[in-house]
């Protein structure tokens, strides 16, 4: 998938903290930048994290993440985190990232795949999106909605 | 699978600065532990990574990496951090990790996967196995080899 | 000070995702390394950071902290973090750091200094150590109190 | 100081990640906001760290950092990392980074000063700024050097 088929690219600086011996960002550092990814989706969309998530009665939990290596990014690479959702379930949605440089769009480095579940703040028990999540979610995406 | 069919079992106990708002170690943060036991695990067989390694022409490279999280680990808690060997290719091995409280090891709070690829530090390329590496692993895991 | 003048001594291993392009910890690790200390040392002298100095009313907050820089530790060194309370005044401590390979432990990496107070978790003002931290820590250190 | 006394005032977001479950960025992480901060610093004065210092037959080391905590900033906050070389010396340097909230640039959060120390890559011992170095610090700065 092309970079340009994602409407949030979030531009991200690599730092010298997160670049290994051998010149590359750590492995583990990639599912920081998805987070990222989560936080500025959310922002995009119209809700700021956590505030107003909460205040629907909605809080995220990772349940699965799965990262594909393509190549590493290195220190002051200027990064576009790229990210949408590909499904949207009735208490989980799957989070699709690709990492790529600025300067070379094409090529991917990192892929990312997060499934996300609504949790009930009050039980801790998943739960069905609120309806307003839902709601944006779709409008930014114009993605049809699945049943599972 | 229970944490006592694992031969490499490290301890290693939460810090403050892996813990976030909610309660619980960052997501990513986990990849860090997984990156701890593929350096034990080496020191375990018999290998100080990275220089005995790369002494056989070896460097070992994350292609994909999946965690699934099924419980969050807490500040202070004792960790131990499972891992093995699962399946081991021609040029690639599959690092299965389960990371579990020592209190309560029965209980599983994230499994993690990792495919390592095998590289020639000199040409940067997937490469087979070093055949002392390989008899290594196979030594300690008692598994048979597979052809892939 | 020699490494053996400090009560707390506590082993730790540097890891892969600690140590940047220049082959040493990142120099803001360290903090790390001092903070896994603070929580060692409540431990030692027989307190669980934070439930049970939350339990007396207090808390600990880092007013400041200065690291000198020696030399850099590098990937898979054993290191002590050695650590003891220098002076302890009415509402605030002096907290210094030594950290030392294990196999050579007179020469010392990074020196630290921290400054922490006691907060009242309530008010979140700063207020004197209670009673029984304070004797635990005299007690510990064999130190006189300080008037400040 | 004010914060608009700085020529440098680098915009960042505080990460999920980076917050601790005290709700404010662990004391540790400022370390690497300092580290951008030079990274950019030298990128503003028109050197790409490190590349073209290496070039110049230099390189930084940290030799001391010293961090004072007023109090902390929290998820999601836009800080402004403010940095400027307050001094000079033949072979080192004094760099003061003040953090602040872009919204409140007048409520300083923290305030770091970093002795960097210029090495010679070849000999990794302290040598004297490369003049061009020194040069372009003075023109941004447009401060008097000292001898020390």
């Amino acid at each position: 998938m092309a970079s340009t088929d994602f409407r949030l690219r979030y531009p991200l600086r690599v730092r010298w903290a997160e670049v290994d011996k051998q010149g590359v960002v750590f492995n583990g550092h990639y599912l920081t930048y998805c987070d990222i990814a989560i936080t500025e989706y959310m922002r995009d969309i119209g809700l700021r994290y956590p505030e107003e998530l909460l205040a629907l009665g909605s809080d995220l939990y990772v349940r699965k993440a799965t990262l594909d290596y393509h190549a590493g990014a290195q220190y002051d690479d200027e990064l576009l985190i790229c990210a949408r959702t590909a499904s949207l379930g009735r208490t989980s949605l799957r989070f699709l990232v690709e990492i790529v440089r600025a300067a070379s769009p094409d090529d991917v480095l990192i892929e990312g795949e997060l499934i996300y579940v609504n949790v009930d703040p009050a039980t801790k028990k998943s739960s069905p999106w609120p309806l307003r999540l839902r709601d944006l979610i779709l409008g930014y995406e114009r993605v049809a909605p699945e049943q599972r």
